[in-house]
């Protein structure tokens, strides 16, 4: 069978116009997109002479000659891909030499890439990926591959045939991949038929599958863009759930195209706020409304009860408010997850904000486990009962509970446990980056946040890490400094508090960047309305939120979290633990970017007189910037190198 | 006199060609854009019937019928300005309902209302300024005032006549500011002849006048820009301190005018790189050449020898290497303080990096002043004996120098030190939170530089600072926690290691940061050369620079100056006092975010295993993200919340 794969894609995807086909063996050796290019004058194909001997059979095909039609009305996007399997040892030798030319057209950007894990095999596999930019059209793509239907989660689907809706559904949702399949059967099982697509067709029958499984719920899969719109009910609402960024603008291209008037498009997507104002107004234009909606929870969330924080046009939202009601998480005594967050972008924005004071919880819990592990010699088991144990109390959390999950979980390929088998390298996104470069922007500081950030960058450094640690350790450093013995009731309890009261001045940096921005935009978003949609469904869900939620119902206008009575007394109870913890942290030369720029942030805010003035000085010494003065308005500037300069002679 | 101001402006400003005035009690209540694009028809002037009464007088002076001309030729460029003076009653009523349409034409981006601290006024003045982008054409701007000479620093120079060179000048200067001028000046100095050109004349008098009596210097100056571009030799090269953004697009508009091919216009301001290379772009397709170029020292450096940090063309560098070399601050042993930088704008990428170290260099300043003033209880004058101390040895630096100045004046406004009666509130521009995002963008981790950011940040809210003070000590906390009675020279001594070792941190990430976009940019910088130019005439000038540039003469390729053996050394002796300093500041609740931040960093990169693994493995569980593991290849994907449910059951 393998030998006639070229022959299949026309039937696995009925809809591809045209295909540049390279079969599995062969090396690329100079430029290839000319073949692309050749006008094939309404014949079925062409062929370099080698191949032309298997290549006719594709006239024999009725459905490939009726499909190529279209390549001549113009509408056509099709594309072809080239794969292939381990590495052989002709790709050893030819590939330094040839790289650039099978792998020019990969679009790392595109939904598939990324889908595959494509940069993970980077090192045994090799594929030339012609991108939509490159044919200048758009570009459908899949992979072929020996194990065909393993790579990439793609399975032939030829003759598959799917039910109908009976009527038009409520509801539409584009993007397939993890957060969409599972929000897709979230809407479906509240009772909301729902069309859905993909681009990858195997996504839309897997999905089709999980549906009927799962307890026949009112889904429905469609393969091309045009029927999946016509089904669902006017106004049409679609949810797309694609990679942030050009994938998105390319599924508003292919959905609106058969989209009408006061119809409505929600991206669910990390997306970078500015890029949902831009589209929203894009789409204003041709009558159309728009929503940018963060959605937290992961896969669990998706399936269960995500955080959703839609933005953009109100109209839109109150459409489909009933939907999102009942598919937020549900929190007893606070509602549903959701709230219209607010007008333009502030959906995203406040998605991005979110995901930073995630990293700022992540960074300080991963500080918290050095600690209690470098100092205080916990074991992974008792390591695993302390956050059980806290996950009672004040820290309880999504993010404390998983956490100690982790501590339990043993290493199914060797001894021991497996997060000591984890490489200390963290991947990140945009979002955290986002964040802290909007932090400047707003002039806010937010350091608990940055620190987290700078400590996955650091991570990500190990080979210069461990040259560091040899050319320290030759300089008499050892991996801990000190080998005091600790009382570990007590560093636990220390630790707990310093854990605490970080994170509450890490949500201060987060609500105020919030607040900044909302002033900057004119959003006018309500602070405790989102910290009341943070309780559940989303990563950093906790019993936390609902304090926050409560000193701003006290205080809507609170200038920092830090000034509330009920915070500033909980940091008071907390602030020598805290302290003994950085500190001690500090002399065992183990690093505490996350709690120590949380500490100095705290001790910087509530203190009346700074250093500043020094700064100021400075300035206005060699800058002439001028100061103002303590005692009486204005601005003023001082001779101050002129002074000196007399002082001294 | 000032009846018959409306008659002057042809006068002023010769080359104005057109003009839309509003008396100075007109209050604008409906739409005046359509005035403007009145075709005049040939006619000298127009107006609205009330004023007819006066304005026919224009057509008597001869002046303003020739300079009018120029309307029909279409070179025209000229405008008008409204200006207020005090605030008057029927403002206090009108002023809400038609604020919008004297304001709307306002461009806070220009350089002389930026130069006006327009802003400063805003609440007893109003003006209605319109701008280029109105005008769709270039627009020169004026302020008319009640006391006319006194704002803006506009003096009327009318009839005021000007040396002219007798042969074409070797360069030309553009934006007679404090660092233009004082450049100018250390240009014509070294004995190159310099022609020079401001919008506002009376900063060309002014820079006149100042050549004359510092050594009747070959300094000729220009009230129009195309007899300054005339006045200068071919190829002619003409450097711009304006500042940065709309005004630099304005004064390339200007001059390149009248620049020929092969001309060449430098920008010395502290401009966004990417502004530079898009400016440099569209001025070859002029045939013009282009540079950015860092200037660092202040006034007294841009006088007497600055360090520059030229980008973008070689061949323009080339043309004025000559120039630079004698310009720039000299260095015994080391050279002059310029190279050429790199491609592009790498030099202004350069100067912005400084900045972001000056900020650092500042902060961790502050905060041994902050550790010694207030834990240590040192008085303004012990300060200055340690900061004078501190300034014979591995600390030399200008900033140490200047500190120790400051601490040396005495408030003349009343008792005491004028430092003390600094208000703790630091301003900034643009450079520093430019380094700060692009260490995100670069995924390069500038903690020291960002805390620095953040401090300025948190000085800016003083009245929150002081109300928060006032909520905890409430709480029993006093601005310092311990009152522990310290060794004041040990603790000199302690500070001014922790001062040191955190110096070494701030400028590795300096440097790293700048290695990270060379190596994006294809720049191919030498950071080893960088730091030599640094060593004198700008701001962070040190003897510190030497010990860098040694640093990576041993090793270009050197991952972090903290792995330096020399470094590495003078890390270890230190790092016992920057943990006291810390641990101390932190126990008196006195924060130290730069050296905390630092000493974090260095823990973190000396560190071969950091507790990252349990992040990814966070990101893991909830999102999928995968893992690698520490003893094999690969990426990993566990189940890990299917394995603890199963666990817990």
């Amino acid at each position: 069978m393998l030998n006639h794969l070229r022959f299949y894609p026309p039937e696995i995807y009925p809809k591809l116009h045209k295909t540049l086909f390279f079969d599995n063996d062969v090396v690329v050796q100079k430029e290839f997109t000319g073949l692309w290019r050749i006008d094939l004058d309404g014949k079925v194909n062409g062929a370099v002479e080698t191949c032309f001997g298997s290549f006719h059979r594709y006239a024999e095909l009725g459905d490939v000659k009726s499909a190529l039609n279209s390549i001549i009305t113009g509408r056509a996007c099709a594309a072809v891909v080239r794969y292939n399997g381990n590495m052989k040892p002709w790709l050893d030798i030819a590939m330094n030499q040839y790289k650039n030319l099978w792998t020019k057209c990969v679009d790392n950007d595109m939904e598939f890439v990324q889908t595959c894990n494509f940069g993970l095999q980077l090192n045994t596999t090799l594929a030339a990926l012609l991108s939509r930019h490159t044919m200048k059209s758009c570009v459908r793509m899949f992979f072929l591959r020996y194990g065909l239907e393993s790579f990439c989660g793609l399975s032939l689907s030829i003759g598959k045939s799917m039910a109908a809706p009976s009527k038009p559904t409520r509801i539409g949702l584009a993007g397939l991949a993890v957060m969409g399949q599972n929000l897709a059967l979230n809407i479906a099982e509240k009772g909301f038929p729902i069309s859905v697509y993909n681009r990858t067709t195997s996504k839309v029958d897997e999905t089709v599958e999980r549906a009927k499984k799962e307890g026949d719920l009112p889904l429905y899969g469609f393969h091309d863009p045009e029927s999946f719109v016509q089904s669902i009910q006017k106004p049409r609402v679609i949810i797309m759930l694609v990679k942030a960024g050009a994938p998105v603008d390319q599924t508003i291209k292919t959905l609106s195209a058969y989209m009408e008037k006061g119809d409505c498009i929600i991206d669910g997507g990390n997306e970078w706020y500015e890029n949902t104002e831009r589209r929203e107004k894009a789409m204003a234009e041709l009558g159309l409304l728009y929503l940018g909606m963060g959605v937290s929870g992961g896969e669990e969330g998706a399936r269960h009860g995500p955080s959703l924080m839609p933005g953009g046009s109100f109209e839109a939202y109150k459409y489909i408010e009933d939907i999102l009601l009942k598919v937020a998480a549900q929190v007893p005594d606070s509602g549903p997850c959701v709230t219209f967050v607010g007008k333009g972008g502030s959906g995203n924005f406040v998605k991005m904000v979110h995901n930073g004071i995630e990293y700022g919880d992540m960074q300080l819990i991963a500080e918290a486990y050095d600690v209690l592990k470098s100092v205080g010699k916990l074991s992974n088991e008792e390591l695993q009962n302390v956050f059980s144990e806290w996950n009672k109390g004040e820290l309880l959390s999504f993010l404390i509970e998983i956490t100690a999950d982790i501590f339990g979980i043993k290493d199914d390929k060797g001894d021991g446990y497996l997060v000591d088998k984890v490489l200390d390298k963290t991947g990140m996104k945009g979002t955290g980056k986002w964040t802290v470069q909007q932090a400047a922007d707003l002039s806010v500081a937010a350091p608990t946040i940055a620190s987290s950030l700078d400590a996955r960058f650091l991570s990500g450094l190990k080979e210069e890490r461990v040259e560091a640690a040899k050319v320290f350790k030759a300089g008499g450093f050892g991996e801990i400094l000190t080998d005091q013995v600790v009382d570990k009731n007590k560093l636990i309890d220390d630790v707990r508090q310093a854990l605490y009261a970080s994170k509450i001045c890490s949500y201060a940096q987060g609500m105020n960047l919030i607040r900044a921005k909302s002033i900057e935009k004119g959003w006018d978003l309500k602070l405790g309305e989102l910290a009341r949609i943070w309780k559940g469904g989303c990563i950093i869900r906790a019993v936390f939120l609902d304090r926050i939620k409560k000193a701003y119902d006290r205080n809507p206008d609170l200038a920092n979290l830090l000034v509330d009575p009920e915070f500033a007394k909980e940091i008071i109870e907390r602030h020598s633990a805290w302290r003994r913890v950085v500190c001690l942290a500090i002399n065992s030369g183990i690093s505490t970017p996350g709690m120590s720029s949380s500490l100095a942030y705290f001790d910087t805010y509530r203190r009346e007189r700074l250093p500043a003035n020094l700064v100021q000085a400075q300035r206005d010494y060699f800058g002439a910037h001028t100061y103002e003065r303590v005692d009486t308005e204005g601005s003023f500037h001082t001779e101050w190198f002129k002074i000196a300069r007399e002082l001294k002679n």
